[in-house]
């Protein structure tokens, strides 16, 4: 392990920042540089939940472009972990804010694991899953007894397959194509025991109990549950 | 919704009492009486994680039996209800505490249902599950990109079936058939992408990164997390 330095994961949860662990509320506190991923669309999400924890901070924004272009999100992370080492090699303890929980489809993982690989200390700090919230807004149970249950991310190809499971489905990353996301669920008969939930526990949260009525989807943080029929 | 009182439901997460999160702490100091499981074993797990934040509060254990007997379980059930209702109708806030987020196989889950379906005002604090906290011990993302996750009851008949899916496998709530678990990833080929881990961010917290040396499982609280070949 490389000298003194260390990169923490800071899982901040859904939205509402009362959903933030205490971990997290002090690591932010204690840390010298908190860093947070700005995207071409300038989303300062994260930065937004933590803001009354980091007010006194010196924020490093890392360059996080929405895109599939592997070779584009492959340099912007290699930038982002070369800012993080020169920090890490001058001892500084930084706190890079991720939305949710870490370890589920966050950018900042491969972050993460870069600095991983060169030989530094990182820790994740876990968080409130986006869906945890999304069934407490819902005030459902996610799953019961022998129930499993499925996070699919329905931006990719992987939607038939997942839908057709035995068990709760959770479909995550729909973004503009949360309007075909509905047409597979009708066809398969499934849109009855879905709902769905714009940015849960944000300011701006919306729950539609009847897909149905979804006409001016933002596909901002949506989240599709489909329970067993 | 009948007068006053109001049931939260607080996921007090995985074991570290620094990942409860705020709004959970805040709703123990601020409500009249924490009502929390009790199994006949007498297991207090959920109680202890909070401990700090409910010092001088009136608690009301209610009996969870770790059964399967659905008559017995539903008795137990009726009766916290029934204990619940009572205080809610003097006007109470009762925070149930819940191991977890209370949305994922929670016994919690029932009571709160009973609570709703009789007319009060019943909701879910969500929090951390014990599988990101899993995946954070063993500094590993549980899913990437287009990956899906399933979380599967390994208690339960449905393993076979949760193995064989593709995507990343979090096998919970094995208890002493962690063996047979084991046993099932080695005849799939998938004991060398597996690690295990008990009691996850608890003091005793155990993680077993090479299953074959597992000789010795308590089974409290094991979690496995399978990941794609």
């Amino acid at each position: 392990m490389k000298n003194k330095g260390i990169l923490y994961g800071i899982g901040v949860g859904p939205g509402d920042p009362e959903l933030m662990t205490l971990k997290a509320v002090r690591i932010l506190k204690e840390c010298d540089i908190v860093a947070a991923p700005e995207s071409d669309g300038n989303d300062k999400t994260a930065t937004n939940i933590a803001a009354e924890f980091i007010k006194n901070k010196t924020i490093l924004y890392c360059n996080m472009p929405m895109t599939r272009d592997k070779q584009k999100m492959q340099e912007s992370h290699e930038l982002a972990a070369d800012k993080i080492c020169a920090l890490l090699d001058k001892g500084k303890t930084v706190a890079f804010l991720t939305l949710g929980d870490p370890s589920i489809y966050s950018t900042y993982w491969y972050v993460h694991r870069l600095v991983l690989e060169r030989g530094y200390n990182a820790q994740i700090i876990a968080g409130v899953p986006s869906f945890c919230a999304a069934a407490a807004s819902l005030n459902m149970a996610l799953v019961e007894g022998s129930e499993m249950l499925h996070i699919v991310p329905a931006s990719h190809n992987s939607t038939d397959e997942g839908l057709s499971l035995s068990g709760t489905k959770v479909l995550m990353k729909a973004g503009k194509s949360i309007l075909d996301v509905r047409e597979k669920l009708r066809k398969q008969g499934k849109l009855k025991n879905a709902a769905l939930i714009e940015r849960a526990t944000m300011p701006e949260e919306r729950v539609i109990t009847d897909l149905d009525t979804l006409d001016n989807p933002t596909g901002y943080f949506s989240i599709i549950i489909s329970k067993e029929n």
